[in-house]
């Protein structure tokens, strides 16, 4: 028998595939690394097949990437030794909502989308929202987060229990269904955010909260960025528990009015959005005017009605998606570091000094209540020049976040285009992390390559 | 030389004690289990000594047990191999308060209290708050947590980094000073919580909050422990964010009146506190009102001013020591399990239940809001016909609570007490632990036996 004919055995012909536009498919994610085709996709639709795949991968000695959405920005999915994919898109069941207890079940392939959906039915909503519509056990492999982290935390602050498949095929629960345990090491922790290096997720357990009693959302609008950067800093140290604080600069701006069809003023601009019940809102709302008032905000402008509410955190979200949009031909890099707040001024301010300095189009958006922004670059990936120079500006980002006491990646992940840091990030303790990748991968064929290097594997 | 010699000669005579009162005082911790004194008990006052240490302890093959506090509560820091007992007093420094970043950087051996008059000056304050005034290492070490975690969350939610001396003497740190990361494994969640079985912190770098503009405390007084507890769960529903929702049982109330000098109605009470600002948090209170009315309350009382407050939470904290104060010659026995909300009302019909068949004396209080409660049972420890009763009880709640999702421990830890449990509790995934323990300590000479069973160990 071959590992295709053991699969094929396993799964049936239907699930299992070497077709080449499948394998095109899933030989790449949403950035600008180069694709590598693997040999196999599979499609295990329960948590047992998934465990015996994992057995027939270390009967033959060969290596397992485990696929969601596609949407990473690190190249966290990208087959680059070839082997085994596996597609989780037929494992997309939203299995149980626990009302009473603020948590739902899904299997690994359900999207955000689907699974918000799903909750609205009970008045409830999940809190991460990283732009893409991924999978949920793409968000918990690369501790997603996005617009929404200020206030609620990362993917990983949200997962009670996640059900993984070991590279040995064994199965194991993370955690479990009470708010807080002191049992044992914190294993949901670990595995969030391995980046399907330690293990496969088949089932995760997630918490969830009622949608808020009233929302309110608007725009802050500021002669420069550092007035904007500064606002933020004054709204978060005066205590007002703002739901999202995002900051979009004038470039950015002009590409969401050109393709979301927006007609905001093209300056540097907060969008901005409250939780509360109706008297706390209104309290808050008022503090936050008074206090970008005196910061020389030039316009604040709030949403009356929930559709133009959402328009304008689509228009958001499809930021990084615009500059594709108007850029045929290019690829984007998205710069993803986090500074400490105290940190955030200088480094948006050096950060648009990078910019320009690279001759790159580009702008800067980012989750700016957790110190966390993203530079958008527009590259050509047949021109090397264009590569060195968007590799010179997020090396210079990097560099500046990690002597701040910052992070190389605030919710994208280390992947391989965050590797090369690692070392400095993380000093002594990268080789706390490569013994315990030893521990549980020994043979080193849970998609290899990623977080940790490539070199690890016992001999 | 000798060991002792050699730690002489590394802190000078002052810093090493085989003094039989200073090793009876680290033979123990709260709890009822059996003390077992120490060889040598070292205070160090610096992170490179603590690293000297352990190197001191490898070469000689000797365990090390790091020592805060002592008012762990399942026989955590007991030395029961002997060894070497590393007491943080001397390293009780509050380093940095970064104001901006709502962060502070603190030595293993503050205490909380010693943290939060440090903060207030800043208007800042830490927002785990277990009951004991315990070291800020040892609250991350057995990922403490308290009256506040239903809304701040538990001690791993605040720890933004860690210095951590392995076992080997090396020193790493687990993250940065960045609200948020995808780099790499997350360490901080896997060292908090680890009972000092991973490494030695000396120094840790903890999220704060602005002090809330305005708190409200109150209690709501109810005819039976249903009631009270049908009525956390509405208000849970209700989506109002309870800074703190704590059930007294009558029993407890009893005991609270004689050791606290209140006169509170001797009935199955909620403690509540709320945080916010004026406008809102007049509505919630208005809303929890309005439920708890519903829900059969017969009385809700606020306190008006801080001192009242004041006296409210600290008659609070104080109900496991007034036991113990009304019942001398007595130790006590806490459990600690915490269940999913939707389970909490049988929990804790169950545990009443358990308590009056064992014949013991005892109540339950509890951090209900999280599905955490705790009955503490006077127990005579020369009594083996006691301890067995106390052991049923404790048995019966764990069982129960795992049996529906729940865990063995909420906020204690596993120490030894809980060590029984880890199986059933974990199944599968504590073979991942124990890999993990090995691979971190590999001759096994971190906190012997807690957590992880001692036969781990390579040979």
């Amino acid at each position: 028998m071959t590992l295709l004919e053991d699969l094929q055995q396993l799964l049936g012909g239907d699930r299992v595939s070497e077709n080449e536009t499948i394998l095109e498919q899933h030989s790449k994610d949403e950035s600008y690394h180069t694709p590598h085709i693997p040999d196999i996709v599979v499609y295990p639709e329960n948590t047992r097949e998934v465990s015996e795949i994992m057995k027939l991968a270390k009967q033959y000695n060969t290596v397992v990437v485990p696929f969601g959405f596609g949407s990473s920005l690190e190249g966290n999915v990208i087959p680059y030794d070839g082997g085994i994919v596996i597609d989780f898109s037929l494992m997309n069941k939203v299995l149980e909502v626990r009302e009473n207890d603020f948590l739902v079940k899904v299997q690994p392939g359900v999207t955000r989308s689907q699974l918000d959906k799903e909750l609205k039915k009970y008045g409830l909503f999940f809190t991460v929202d990283p732009g893409a519509d991924a999978t949920l056990g793409g968000m918990a492999a690369t501790n997603a987060s996005g617009t929404t982290a200020v206030r609620y935390g990362i993917m990983r602050d949200q997962v009670r229990d996640l059900e993984v498949v070991l590279a040995d095929g064994s199965v194991i629960h993370t955690g479990n269904m009470a708010a807080k345990s002191s049992s044992g090491y914190h294993l949901n922790g670990l595995f969030v955010g391995s980046e399907g290096t330690l293990g496969c997720f088949t089932e995760l357990t997630l918490k969830v909260i009622g949608i808020p009693e009233h929302i309110m959302a608007g725009r802050a609008e500021f002669a420069n960025v550092d007035d904007a950067v500064n606002a933020v800093i004054a709204i978060l140290q005066a205590g007002i528990p703002i739901a999202r604080v995002e900051l979009v600069d004038e470039q950015s701006i002009k590409q969401i009015n050109l393709f979301s069809d927006t007609n905001y003023n093209e300056v540097p601009t907060l969008f901005l959005e409250f939780h509360g019940n109706e008297a706390g809102l209104q309290q808050d709302v008022e503090f936050m005017k008074e206090i970008v008032d005196d910061l020389d905000c030039q316009k604040v402008e709030f949403e009356t009605d929930t559709a133009a509410r959402n328009r304008l955190w689509e228009s958001r979200h499809n930021a990084a998606y615009a500059y594709i949009h108007g850029h045929p031909g290019k690829k984007q890099m998205v710069t993803d570091v986090c500074v400490p707040i105290s940190e955030l001024a200088g480094a948006i301010k050096d950060a648009r000094e990078a910019v320009e300095e690279s001759g790159l189009e580009g702008g800067i958006v980012g989750h700016v209540g957790d110190g966390n922004y993203h530079i958008l670059l527009m590259i050509d990936v047949n021109n090397p020049q264009d590569i060195e120079r968007a590799n010179k500006v997020n090396e210079r980002i990097v560099g500046y976040a990690l002597e701040r006491g910052g992070t190389c990646t605030g919710e994208h992940g280390v992947g391989i285009g965050k590797q090369k840091y690692q070392e400095k990030e993380h000093g002594d303790a990268l080789g706390v992390m490569q013994r315990i990748k030893e521990a549980l991968d020994p043979d080193g064929i849970l998609n290899p390559g990623k977080v940790i290097k490539g070199d690890y594997a016992k001999s």
